[in-house]
């Protein structure tokens, strides 16, 4: 029997601008990993059915399930939000499913100042599989174009929050007087990220006026041109950081972790060292966990430890 | 004796994105006004000398003093700033004289968070003209791409914070899934305009999570799509606001106004009567009494009052 042949299940995380696939045996191992830049925003001809078999070409036809944007309006088929708080066993019932593809509900937080995610709820699953120390208190960050900050209690998603840190730092640096200023390509320049993190802290300027020092400090000579970009990613983590920590930490003997892409994790963890505060564990993607754990838990596949 | 010959000084606000002159007569009124859109970015064929020929085209031959970004290292010579603290008076021997065209020097904030302005100082010169009562202590607000907030006392300006509020507005709306996911042409939605300023007055959150709120509140239907727009400026401009009044602000008896384009301004001072803050006056542009008091005082022209 071929490597290939012992798949039977594959996870797809199917976002906005990328689509990342994985074909996994019946104990939960990644036998092939596959990723491209067919998002829903980027889908080639043919549409979703035709990225769905070209990211699969080759597999097995077995079950399935796909989490992301692919559940929302613009995406394969429209997927209710499940409401925070919320357990992570409710999403077993709550697969939406089909005979061509399962697909994974987001979470919505309906509070005074709502907020939603698709796909960020299937990597904190993946999370609480893997430790499952988390799922007493802990703190997620899953960090992105749209940064998710999320409270787990007693194995709930209790609450979250959306930073848009990613897309302002693109919006800046590709459209702004501050990025057109800037030599492109930028050098990593270390002391103008922990000078961009330590600015962030004062709060009152607020992150408006801040912004607007990456110009100013770049005139008096005070940031090399080709570090504007590290001065602004630091403001702009620093300012998340500090923010985040506010509205969702918590003071008392908790966990946070960063999951997602290892070099963005590290950028981040160097924020919370550079503010003093302590520093979250790197998990890595745990998408694929997180899809492989709810087919399993909603018999999508049979058990293999039954 | 033409209108036209009557004229004795031209002022010109040449910035950015506009270019914007007036010819006075000896009293320092407006005989003509012009504006077109030879910023320094956008400059005709032949450049500055081509762009000084056509805003003055059929004027008399007499002399020229411009302020903002054409002083500036991409304008049409470099103009060293003024720093601050600096007196109003200090403005008149430090022109940059030239047969052709003299131009105001900008001013600098030199503190640990450097800042800089060129433009909005002769707007501040022409309001502190125009209101005597404003010299001994006010705070002087000026709407615009990168709105500048001035605190002036005994006649100086003594600190001053730009805020990149226009500017991220634009960018959001043009570039950002916000905006993007946004019916354009927008409708004016007053409810939306104020539920923004209120979001922002809960400062914990931050700037950063509070604009991803625009996507959310719309998704949960509380605003409409029509009316991102509004939520959008009402969100950023109240942020500027608080932390604007927060940075340069005085609890004391204290005037605050506001200088330039009227129907931006006026959204300003929604957004103070929103907030419950004291809501500034309005004195419009002010940057051609500015000009003409400057020239006078350099003795560029002679004083009609001496």
């Amino acid at each position: 029997m071929s490597r290939i042949e012992k798949g039977v299940f594959i996870g797809l995380d199917w976002g906005t601008s990328s689509l990342r696939g994985w074909l996994f045996d019946s104990e939960g191992h990644v036998l092939v990993a596959r990723t491209n830049g067919h998002g829903i925003l980027h889908l080639p001809e043919g549409g979703f059915p035709a990225a769905l078999k070209q990211i699969t070409d080759g597999w097995p036809a077995v079950p399935i399930l796909a989490c992301g944007m692919v559940g929302s309006l613009n995406g394969w088929r429209q997927v209710p939000y499940l409401d925070c708080p919320v357990s992570m066993e409710a999403f077993d019932s709550a697969l939406d499913r089909a005979p061509d593809i399962s697909i994974v509900p987001g979470l919505r937080l309906t509070e005074k100042l709502p907020d939603v995610m698709r796909g960020e709820e299937t990597q904190i699953i993946g999370a609480l599989v893997r430790r499952s120390d988390l799922a007493d208190a802990s703190l997620i960050i899953l960090p992105g174009t749209h940064c998710k900050w999320a409270r787990i209690s007693k194995n709930r998603v209790v609450s979250f929050r959306t930073f848009m840190t990613g897309e302002l730092f693109s919006l800046l640096m590709h459209h702004s007087i501050l990025g057109r200023g800037s030599t492109i390509p930028s050098v990593h320049d270390e002391e103008a990220f922990r000078l961009g993190v330590r600015t962030s802290r004062e709060g009152e300027t607020g992150l408006s006026a801040h912004l607007f020092s990456a110009r100013s400090l770049m005139l008096a000579g005070r940031i090399k041109p080709e570090g504007v970009r590290d001065y602004l990613s630091g403001l702009l983590l620093g300012d998340e950081v500090r923010c985040g920590l506010a509205l969702l930490g918590d003071q008392t003997d908790d966990k946070a972790v960063l999951l997602g892409e290892a070099q963005l994790c590290r950028r981040y963890a160097k924020a919370f060292e550079i503010l003093g505060d302590p520093v979250p564990e790197l998990l890595g993607n745990t998408a694929d966990t997180g899809l492989f754990h709810l087919a399993r838990a909603a018999k999508l596949i049979e058990s293999d430890t039954e």
